[in-house]
């Protein structure tokens, strides 16, 4: 019978963006029709936010994008100020991301495979990857820890991130060059994760209540919207680049809204680029139309693009596009994480 | 120019799967092949779930399913003992059940509109629906007042659903007669709603917390994976029924995992249907397979069947069968709401 | 080691709508939104057309829709004059119908199997069908033969299906009683197949060619068009209703196109809907709306409706709404078959 | 009201390959996982298809690609002797490649316009692009000329693409520097269009059956599967590179059966790759696996693999690494146009 050796033997390699110059090539994608043409129209919305001296940028991340080697765009995003404040699922953050700074890895699969033989051989699959089980557990048991060391009271999610953040800090760093959560720990762009309890840290907060049954951490999800919603706020305009839809992609629009209801001025958001596969047939969420979020008051419909393409192919080419004009150069880092800090925003 | 009026005139109503019977139509879709076949072994693990003495049946919903006119099936499901505990997202349950309790309707509308009139004229679109954004306006309120009168700490939003439920019996009773809300309330069948903050009780949060910056109810999505989790510890067996994928269909998988890292004797789902048309070659969890499922240790794969089919379609065959088969009406309420009680989990 | 036996056992059984009275259900869905309303619409166009005593309608299939357990819906649409003329693809009506009419079977299958296994056995796979590929050979035999029968010279597919109908006729019949080859013989129901060799009749060309190198018959795809042309030019209206796309979608919106060409007076197809899981975003044809379609001036956009839905489970609810609704009743067989024979149209 | 110049003022261009190195990047996609990782390993099989002295390859080719600026791709893996036989619609290689070999223009459009308006302006719209009918209708015209001056007997599809090239030699080349109905021509390299009838070339068929009502040119479909069946038996070795699916896919899968059936020995298709959007849920030829293709003995599972993804996008990048990878350098012309002239294959 096989082993877990012979499962687990090449490693997922994230795509470095840097290597790539793509300008010319998305350039003539322009030129085409259908989702080339699209895909251009995106990257070059996605450069107008970056030139657009009022705009702060907000990613939004669903899907199992780090596990799939796109975990460096992110962070090469990151690093050069090319976006704000990051808004994903918790699998991204949590499962792929910090699970990658504890010194583990992801491994080129196949869905070809006898799933009870994984089962059996502890590894974890998702699509054509695999994943170690047993790695997996350690990363929900350092979740636990962290939450045992932190005073018992309701944070959000952006404050837990932090918290990971510094405990990679304080723990030798992350063991690969590319943490997108140390990024952003060092960088000041808050991560926010609505669903967070839907995941690895999820695994962690059940382990960290059950032993502390009287007095530990919670997760308050209502925090999250109300200091997302901040950014809104303190930003003359805002632009969102959305990979899939789901939770992130509704939390990110619906905080136009939010600014609404607490009666101050907020402008929709001026910027909106997608990339989906998702149907708009189903009327679900992640499939719909930007200007369908229009109509909601979200999203304004001169600068929004949604491109239809499975995004390990078109998220390289189009922060590739942005990262090769060189646009991000000359812009600052806004550092939204300082605001919240200020403001001394407690439960 | 068109008024709201003009828009908003045919009111969605919701299907009432006892008044079809459907069960010779499915029993012959079995005979043929593709998703016709599909929905039939779908209906039939449904069946066996119901008939299962040992086994509890969770029901995950995603997607804009009671805008569309699938709320009385899930009604005639909580009434009928169909299921025991539901994992939703918000906006179904809040954005759509409560705020119809509340007196509101969905309206037929088209996409072939121009988002920015109804933008205008305060109309919000679904795919195909309009609501009325000024009505949506009053459900946030709503939700906001109740978060007001409770004692300022952090819930789940199971015990958040169960306040909701209690403002509806104490303010008159639900103004349509099918809320889900309203009957998990009446029937002890508790609500989870894992990404809470993300539908309009979020805007109910954010308006709450900004009024009461330094005591304030708090969301505890930790608990929410805590409270599920025991359901599972208090099951010999557990089917699931996802409708959609998104957080409820992953949430629910995973406290096999939590049960599992409690150190107590956790088996797999047992059975697991789900209809989507998401395709599982993106690699997310909305469209990965019940057989992927299972490497994870999540669910068998025996009984585990997907229908490709949009939901409006599907449900009401499936649910509609197992209901005309009638082998719920010797199937026991379990009441799980009650296990909350006994137990007095707080924070 | 499996026997072929083994695999070929449940056999694909077609569905009855006769036995499924689904108006109140389908009229029911049409309160609702997203693909049961979509559904709904559709099927009380198709109620339309068959009202409308100056349309003729026309059917077109694509898709492994026979093997699937449609065939017998199709066959009582003969029956029961619902419908004028087909534009099939050679898979549906030659691998599959005339397949069963020459007594050989579908089986119920399974997609998770080893195909290499399979081929071993003699067993072609669609997605979860099986069918005996020596028996598959028979029938591309039997094409064969019916070429060498034939008078050497260029044919439309309609000539070919008629002279398949008269084989089976002087055979002893066919040997199943839902042949919707045979019934469009008997009914005078003109079907074309514009790819006619794509099938096993291509098989069956390739044999006779090979066999008669000098003098064999031609299949003439080009006096296909014009027959079919002929009909839109013999109706003062017409609709269609499409199962999936392909080649028969295309070819049937386009007579409308080839009439006016013609100098004569033609009006757009008035009725149009559609089944399909297609998505618009590749630009395709199969999934083209039926807007984009009037841009053409091929269909008109009054009176279109697409549904999403795999065909097994939509067919059989529109088909039968409009059956057991009974406007067919009073309505005439047209019978376009003669109009090829009065005006004896030659190469 | 607009007029037709306002609605065509930009021009699709097509990109051109030779101007990318791709290599690096799609090498690098690699390393990923879900489409990126099968686009490379696409792009891999087709490099081993072009370096296997034995292997001929076959392109198939289905959607709206041309019209897309997918032309030049096409042109270029022509004059490289990158391919040696094409499967194609009517519509590319017709409406599209011809049509701009006459000198017309597909222009950039949207999706968001009134397509009862372009009916009036006689535009025609496909997806996201605009066409002229004005310009269609004299491609029409242009066929039918072609025809009326054809000897009148039965041809093969292609035999006409082979008069369609002389037509464009003998009229002054044609009016743009791409066009692959013309290079196919001067390379010897086949074209097959298995539904001739069902594009521009069907109109002018129409119009010349019309004017000649006893004696015309006519298709031969059947013709054209022996014509392709006997590449299978000039080729110790095939590939194929499919680019979406119907009938082209399947024509081509099938001549392996047809060869099989002449006695001859035939080796599966030895590798196969296909670039699509198509589902395999529904059980349509489209979206069906290369696996299931296997269990009809049509193609070795061992070289297969599907890009799920858009071909405006994916194509470029796969076609584009083989060219600068270079391999075919010193791979040789098949010109297989000959092997027709040498058989003297007639009706
Ligand atoms: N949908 C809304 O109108 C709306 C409004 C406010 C807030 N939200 C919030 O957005 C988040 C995500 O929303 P979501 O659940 O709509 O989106 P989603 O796109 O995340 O849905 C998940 C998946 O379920 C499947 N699905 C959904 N509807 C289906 C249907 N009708 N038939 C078959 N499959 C279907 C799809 O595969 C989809 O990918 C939630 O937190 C929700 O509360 C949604
Ligand atoms: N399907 C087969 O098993 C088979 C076998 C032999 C030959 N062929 C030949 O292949 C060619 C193309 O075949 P095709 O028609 O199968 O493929 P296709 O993929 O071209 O089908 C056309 C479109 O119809 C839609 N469609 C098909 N089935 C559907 C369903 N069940 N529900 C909803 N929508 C559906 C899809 O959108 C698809 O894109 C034809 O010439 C046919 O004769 C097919």
């Amino acid at each position: 019978m096989a082993t877990k050796k012979d499962y687990l033997k090449e490693v997922v390699k994230h795509i470095d963006i840097k290597e790539h110059n793509v300008v010319k090539l998305v350039d003539d994608m322009g030129e085409m029709a259908f989702s080339a043409r699209d895909l251009n129209r995106a990257a070059k919305i996605y450069e107008m936010m970056l030139k657009d001296d009022n705009c702060a940028v907000i990613l939004t991340l669903a899907g199992s994008l780090f596990s799939a080697g796109l975990k460096k765009v992110v962070y090469d995003m990151v690093m050069n100020n090319m976006v704000d404040a990051i808004v994903s699922t918790g699998a991204i953050m949590v499962d792929q991301d910090f699970f990658e700074a504890l010194g583990f890895k992801h491994y080129k699969g196949t869905k070809w495979v006898d799933d009870n033989e994984l089962r059996d051989l502890h590894i974890d699959r998702i699509y054509d990857t695999f994943i170690d089980e047993d790695e997996l557990r350690i990363c929900d048991d350092t979740t636990a820890k962290i939450f045992d060391s932190m005073e018992p009271k309701a944070y959000s999610s952006r404050e837990f991130m932090w918290e990971f953040g510094k405990y990679l800090e304080e723990n030798g760093g992350p063991k690969c060059d590319d943490s997108v959560v140390y990024a952003c720990y060092k960088k000041n762009v808050p991560v926010f994760i609505p669903a967070f309890s839907d995941c690895s840290a999820g695994f962690g907060l059940v382990i960290h209540q059950h032993n502390n049954p009287d007095k530990h951490v919670a997760v308050d999800s209502g925090k999250d919207f109300y200091e997302l919603t901040k950014i809104k706020l303190h930003s003359k305009e805002t632009g969102i680049f959305m990979i899939g839809g789901g939770v992130p992609k509704n939390f990110t629009q619906d905080i136009v809204v939010a600014a609404d209801i607490l009666m101050e001025e907020a402008d929709m958001h001026k910027y909106a680029i997608q990339i989906t596969v998702a149907d708009e047939r189903d009327g679900a969420l992640s499939g719909s139309t930007l200007k369908e979020a229009s109509s909601w008051g979200k999203v304004s419909t001169t600068y929004e693009q949604m491109v239809y393409s499975e995004a390990t192919i078109a998220m390289p080419l189009i922060v590739g596009y942005a990262y090769h004009k060189g646009v991000w150069k000359n812009r600052k880092a806004r550092e939204f994480h300082k605001i919240y800090q200020k403001e001394n925003v407690t439960v």
